[in-house]
């Protein structure tokens, strides 16, 4: 018992010593002493053994003031790297991830929804296999791999429990990739992950209470409160899309009736608009609107509506201190920031919380889930290791 | 520096004994030794101090395996009291409120929505010195005011900053309050405070993530992960009842359309039912749908499938393992438990989660929010003393 407790306390102060490299460089010995209380015996200790391991660089800098020398540390970016990957109802997104959170390289590949399980499990080792090879990666530097996906997802066991989108219905994801590749893989929703990449490298740096919107192939969202996940009680917190907004709504491919996202997600608007006339993409839709096609013109600009709703809602429930929109129907059509961020600032977010957020623009875009699950996968191995 | 952080430990160490006694009584020296790690030494002085002060009773146990004799320990439930108050749009109750979340004793009286806020304070203060007067309270055991009220609650400062139903913008009530009493005084949301008392006395005890709806004058919501308040970034999240349902609804009277509680609340229901004809309480409308009326039939069963939707977009926000149905609807026509529970497991919550939460009643109904806030001033005593 004692023994062990000794070990976790090692652990946690190699692990403190490390995050405070990782987020303070270039930094000194004594910074990280005065910061931590730890002794300076204990600082060299853990200092090299981290520079043993390949992950320290250290450098001698000349301090303005005094005009002395002094070892400063900083960890070399891609000393941990991990493989992150979103998964999507069309596109497989694969890329290695440093420390930072850059992706050092990615690949796109294409996802038929009739594709099964297991066959696009054997893909994605393969990918992840070539890539490594043609990035001239060194596979002992990666930590792990990391998923993020649309749907509820199990993110202790890495079961995918329920996936509308992939089509997928209590598969053991983590399980089956960890045995492909020989990596530890983690596995959440693909919401939550993009939420903590805005959080730790994008727009919501420094944000105590940051809400994500993502518009897309469904409507979701998620919470991020003092750096945590909000997982609610089996990891499906800001399952916005599925909240009721009119019981004598369209139906929804959940089963229920007036989802707020029939409003809004893409499958829908091109269901409707397939009344008028057959529109194969939302390009085609949003194009039909610019020559102010009547039809057009109102399913676009009831779902700007619906979206500027989404984020009353989100603000009244979650009371965030930011709102950060992202998506796909957000990525292609950047406008959509402006008219929604309009919407909400004059008319339809409650008045006593209309000036309480800051309404954000997703910084990482498109890479926001894989750079969200490549860092996923680093948190696991530090806390784990 | 140092100084400071042994305080700091001293209070914590003493914090942690005294609340291992009132949750595990009667309790053993040895035993709080076993859970805390501390010494014997250190429970035997603070065990001591507690005693001194009037905190602690002990009493001799034969142990039923060895047939030995030891002293427990246990609290003397009124050695701390509270005074809780509720206020609302036509009622101010007062009550003081045991270690136990007990009501001690309690009075109701009556609130004109158009009284002057100084007015008011000035009776609370008049009724709290009576009240502990009659009841024979040493106000020295008295170690403050906890007042919960709708609105949004500066809960840090004590100021509300907003309730429609007091009629009050920024009024300093925790400083007012204890200018005229004398008492320490702390502020909050009720629905925050209610939801604290069920999850401490009442029917969500061992819940993780605590979700309680209220339904009376307003709609509103709260949420208590891991035993604490989820308050937001101004002590303002869960107000379902301005999330837009329909943009093209009822004005609200927040001025804007389709809020959630325009088809739920009191005073919406009252309104609507006065274009058929004058019904001044809530019971005459339920009586008039009791007695098959039509246009009462479709308002009450409306108001139903409303709150059952309440239900459903607290579930997929929040994700709890717990919800409770409480609010002077709830209180009054106890069959809508029923009824709003039936609704939500055959059709009207998300598939998905349907089985994914214990659905419940308030166990401490109309006395939730003053024995919350009771309880409220008693962890702000402890937490600051």
């Amino acid at each position: 018992m004692k023994k062990h407790d000794q070990d976790f306390m090692k652990r946690q102060n190699r692990l403190t010593v490390f995050e405070i490299i990782k987020n303070q460089p270039p930094i000194s010995r004594a910074s990280i002493a005065k910061q931590t209380g730890m002794s300076a015996t204990t600082i060299s200790r853990i200092v090299g053994e981290l520079t043993e391991q390949g992950y320290i660089l250290e450098s001698e800098q000349v301090s303005a003031g005094l005009g002395r020398k002094s070892t400063l540390l900083g960890l070399i970016d891609a000393s941990v790297l991990s493989i992150g990957i979103e998964l999507d109802r069309h596109k497989i997104s694969v890329g290695v991830v440093d420390l930072q959170g850059k992706a050092v390289c990615s690949e796109v590949h294409g996802h038929f929804p009739d594709e099964r399980f297991e066959t696009t499990m054997m893909r994605i080792g393969k990918i992840v296999g070539d890539l490594l090879r043609k990035g001239g990666i060194d596979p002992a530097r990666v930590v792990g791999i990391g998923v993020g996906l649309p749907g509820i997802v199990n993110n202790e066991t890495g079961i995918v429990v329920f996936s509308v989108q992939m089509g997928w219905k209590n598969v053991r994801l983590a399980e089956l990739l960890k045995d492909l590749t020989g990596f530890e893989v983690a596995v959440d929703n693909e919401l939550k992950v993009k939420a903590l990449a805005e959080h730790l490298k994008g727009s919501a740096i420094g944000s105590n209470r940051t809400a994500l919107i993502g518009f897309g192939n469904g409507v979701g969202s998620s919470l991020i409160i003092d750096g945590e996940i909000y997982r609610g009680d089996m990891n499906s917190a800001g399952e916005i899309g599925h909240t009721t907004i009119d019981p004598n709504g369209m139906l929804c491919e959940c089963g229920k009736a007036g989802c707020l996202q029939t409003y809004v997600n893409i499958s829908s608007l091109l269901l409707e608009a397939s009344k008028i006339r057959q529109v194969h993409t939302i390009e085609e839709l949003f194009e039909a609107k610019k020559a102010g096609e009547r039809w057009a013109v109102h399913l676009v600009d009831r779902a700007l509506m619906y979206m500027s709703i989404t984020v009353n809602n989100i603000v009244c429930m979650y009371n965030p201190d930011s709102v950060i929109l992202s998506g796909e129907l957000v990525d292609k059509f950047p406008d959509i920031y402006e008219e929604v961020k309009e919407l909400c600032s004059t008319t339809l977010v409650w008045e006593p919380l209309r000036e309480s957020y800051r309404f954000l623009r997703s910084e990482l875009n498109e890479q926001g889930v894989l750079i969200g699950s490549g860092l996923l996968a680093q948190t696991r191995f530090f806390t784990l290791e």
